[in-house]
């Protein structure tokens, strides 16, 4: 297909794509939500900046109606649909396009899903894959005139959005280092089956964060860098916090990784010094006992002339006999530091 | 010999050279075949964009013939003859040079040539080792006039061919993708023979790949920075496009590797523990019946003398004493939780 | 809640919040102990340096009212209150916002706390958690004018206060290089228990304090760049003093690290060298007095017609033939160098 | 000593010094060989390129004599003398000096010598540490004047002997590729004692393969930067391919070595496969026999007293026991999958 | 304590400091030893180079009255006081701190100490933390007027010294060289106790000799670099020189702690391979024996009623019955070729 074809790669869900309009400066604040991208347009030509929020792309038609009215490049739009995209910042000149990936929980698992975000001079358009976000504290912020939000422009409400996305990276990371220290203390007792499993089952989630935190870290820098002139000076202060915030992630997501390197570590340690034990229990009955049953088992030969037998005192000979060399060998080990 | 000297390494196929030759611009398009490079010159010299593709690189004459009325500097038919380069871009000036691997699937196993490409002002030639090869969507998009392709120069060409190149890794991914799962279901199921040498396959396949994108990157990377004037500036967007793809192959390709070593130390680890339980368990049964086999040896002595063995109760108070012994194993290995 | 907003994050103190405010030049020095924040405003506006230093941060309004008169962002005062940040520092243009660790020893257990420095053109402004703090030897300087702390600015306050704290990372190292060295000898001597789980604590540890570690590196060679004209030239020799400290101490921890790896490898292959020796006793043990009680086994047995059991010189004769069985077994594993 | 001293440091052969001295332009050539370095001298006045070719180190008085006359900086002296150094490109300003190191095959083992090129002007002045070298192709190409070689200056001929030294790497890359595949499939067949020595006398191959490819590659980089304007810039293309070469040796020995590092982790886990199977069939047979032994045992004491064995179906009752016993430990090991 | 306050670090030793002058210029030399500082002074005003070298940094006076005629700062004296520095070069304008460390030999054991080089227009200072040097013969060189020592300035001074320093490494990488082999052979020869105590020695001692001999490559790579212009351009090229030298420490010791890795690697394996070996015997032995041990018990259980006793052939029957259970045993182990 040539490129700019609009495909929706992903799941394919049932619900209606819903768009969500909000439109706001200083004094004023309007929300309402819409099925047909053309009732979005009209907002767009307000002055104050617009926010177009549009949750589900499976109907590439509304993506192509929205974006070509935005003047969004046709290869801007086959990413936004194609979901699936690393994070990155693209420089379009007119406008900027972001992609990064959004963390949440459900059912305790970890569900991702990527979010696009094209930054114009005076509004805001984001596409999410389905419905719920993590973004409900900057549209309560919007409404109730909570702090600079309203007062700024769209490259603050980006920030916003932006540190809304990195701030729903902790939660995850809690919950991940709650497994880390479960792991960490079953390391320590009883090793059983599953812990390997789990070191495996975390390494993979981790290498998933990984794999989005990281080039999230390169998005923010760029985004920081203000080389466009979309963002306004003082908004720069703002993304060098949320900087700060996806290094602090990618550090601790670092920290997990090596942290369960180290209980794979330990744990193997503890297993093999476990079955070293166990080898030298082994060990120890089974040397004493062996030479030990070789003499009752010479003793019990048939032989006519065997002089020994005849002899009152062989029995308890033999019997202080073989408890001699069963001390000689208790002190072997003793010396050997075994027991 | 002489540097430039062409000299075709690699598997001498039986098939004849075949050069498909395909002149376009915007309103025109012709494309016919042929074996002799003479036929190909006179399309050369019209209007438009011409392409020159040639399958097979045994016959040195016609690279020779075809390389020298283009004006190809020797090297560059050095390097197109001598399949096993590296991945590269070379600039010389009025054109540039770019090698890269083609991937295929040929029976379930992952097959590779290489693919010279050399884009002068209006012409693309491309050489590959053998017929068969993933352009064709770009020819029918030329042929039926789809997207912007016949509106578009030879650099857009070219990038259309690059986009082909980098998207037939991801079958390939795919396919590994399907591998490394399975060789992780084997690892926590029954670890049998197969295992290592099925992660050691896998391994090698993957290093192959990396071997070849990592350098496929940087080619992309540095055709895309644009520093030649062969590449007009609205082609540069669609070539960070296709960095964007090369980068997401090279991160998984990275994944795998990461993940396969996973599998191993999973897979490792697994079967330590599965050796320990064995060790246990011999380990319990031997410790027990050892001691017991002894006392039973003791009484099967023949001394003439032994005062126990003519007490009536001897026997069941041997029998009584050597379950005592066994009761006494067992309490010290459930204190040391091995059952 | 939008940016800036001032919430506490850490442990909540009972302490009362202490604010000592200390104002000097080459000829005057004043200190005195505040609760309120409006009582150290006077000392700023006269000439000479100020340094407050606040102890506690669980008290916001403190900290805002402090902030709002120094003309501080209101990202920098959540900053002061967010505990938990990695080591920064951020030029705010008329200040210089610095965030570090400061180790100390509590009750034989690593304890940091967030000590964040606002550097101003004649003030410095401290932050830190809780009382006790690693400032007395510059507060003595201070008091009793040695060296030329007095006769410069607050840029060398700073500069005193960071050498203070990268100062107290040395006793922390001693403490953990005490701690590696005494695994070492443990390492050699008979691997018990404990040996694991010291590794893996000490690498907990180091990684702590390598993570506050590297990043303050880059907090010092960021100010002994000297980008920011808070910084009189004269300082920068100072401070590049303070890096080449940082330095050493980030090579230290790093050895460390590779050491306790060292250590560890150490006593894996010491523990396995070990259980190989066990397993070569029970080998030789086992091997040589299986055979023999098989013979003696077979002599035991109760066939009517053995004619081996009549002959005068059968027990004497399998008594030989037993010891020969022993020695060839013997000579087996001498030649096999395991005895 | 006195920097620039010259000692040769390095085997001492019997075999005299031979310098070969090549003059040639488009139409001329001539090639002669001497003992002294005076009788070189005359060639170096001549217009067209001069290459003087030393075999041999130990005459410390020719060297002297040849680079004094040639205006050779004494460290120099010093570097062509001692043998061991690592490949480096120094520019003297009026003349360029490399060091490489030239591998062979020697009686199936690899041989390295080191080559200093001298590159003036209009001269290009060699030293090798023995006869015997991988310049025959170039000295046929100039002999018979093939390719542009005759009629390009002294920088080209460096070329070529770069080119030639580096084409020298890929037998021994070939030749080591064959061992790698040797220790891959002696790693999947029966594991004897060699592998682990092959692997590691291999590795030690690579590891010293690699310090010199690794300075080799970046002498050629920065010979192909084209800093010094003793290179003509149509060489420099040229320059640019034996970059290629000298990458892709330096890839393939990284392979190798990943490859080798494969091997051994594949030797080790099927080493640990096998070891489990062997302690697998001890325990099967150890824990089947062990309580069917004992009971053998209890029956065979001798007490006066005990009523099984006066019954007559007690024989066969116990050694249908025994046959119990036997096929519970089989389910049991076949429920553990052992068997 | 202020920065800049004397105190002297490392052990304190017995002897007296000795200061050594030596002043010389193309003409003049003289060379005189005194213990007061004042004494040196004179010899600093005359023409040409004056080197005064310390021995002993216990009497801190003396540094103090050194340095403070010379007008070196005072965070240099404490750096110069306090051993333990790590290598670096410092530039202070009007002269070049360089602190490197010192490597000897003292009875077998590695000994290190710190040496700092103050180099000024026309003099260099000197400290050593106690008498004994690698510098002799650079003294040598200026007495016998050997070279171009004395003709050049003070730079041309501190190359020859940092030359004799960088040239005292080569005896001990030989020594550690020695090491290596020797434990090369011991791992492939009886693995006994001492080896992985070796290896993890010989690691520490590379790791002590990698973090001095890091930086000091910087040291004198920046040092090379010549930005300062108390560094005549002449001297550049011997500094080259120099880095050359110190590039190939670094590579011989990354190469010895690469050889050390695969020793122990090595060792590791091959221990492994002998468990193996020593396992197979055990099972061999145990599990032919096992099972005839337990037949021989069944024909010596006591029952009354045993039909099999009474065969005139059970004995020979059940002799043959055992030597099949061997042979099948055999045969078993032959075909999983474990003999």
């Amino acid at each position: 297909m040539p490129p700019g074809t609009l495909v929706h790669i992903g799941e394919r869900r049932r619900e209606d794509v819903t768009i969500i309009v909000i439109g706001y400066d200083r004094d004023r604040f309007e929300e309402f939500a819409c099925r047909n991208p053309e009732d979005a347009f009209s907002c767009l030509d307000r002055p104050g900046v617009t926010w177009i929020n549009v949750d589900g792309l499976h109907d590439t038609g509304i993506i192509r109606a929205l974006c070509d009215h935005a003047g969004i490049h046709p290869l801007t739009q086959e990413d936004i649909a194609h979901t699936g995209q690393r994070p990155k910042l693209e420089d379009y000149g007119d406008y900027l396009y972001i992609v990064i990936r959004m963390f949440s929980f459900e059912d305790g698992s970890i569900r991702q899903e990527q979010v696009s975000i094209v930054l114009g001079e005076t509004r805001v358009i984001s596409f999410q894959e389905q419905r719920g976000d993590v973004f409900s504290p900057v549209r309560e912020r919007l409404r109730q005139n909570r702090g600079r939000i309203r007062a700024a422009g769209a490259d603050y409400l980006t920030y916003a959005l932006l540190d809304a996305l990195v701030d729903a990276y902790f939660p995850i990371l809690e919950e991940l280092g709650n497994r880390v220290e479960a792991l960490e203390a079953m390391a320590l007792a009883e090793p059983g089956s599953g812990i390997t499993e789990g070191i495996y089952g975390l390494k993979r989630e981790l290498r998933t964060l990984r794999q989005s935190i990281w080039p999230l870290r390169e998005v923010v820098s760029a985004f920081a860098r203000g080389d466009s002139n979309l963002i306004r000076e003082p908004t720069l202060v703002y993304l060098r916090d949320v900087y700060d915030h996806a290094m602090q992630v990618a550090e601790t997501v670092e920290i997990y990784r090596d942290t369960v390197a180290g209980v794979l570590e330990l744990h193997l340690s503890e297993a093999s010094r476990r079955m070293n034990e166990v080898i030298k229990v082994l060990t120890i009955i089974a040397t004493i006992f062996i030479p030990l049953t070789f003499i009752a088992g010479v003793y019990g030969m048939n032989f006519a002339f065997m002089p020994e037998l005849e002899q009152p005192l062989g029995y308890p000979a033999v019997l202080l006999g073989m408890l001699a060399v069963a001390l000689v060998m208790l002190a072997f080990f003793r010396k050997r530091r075994w027991i």
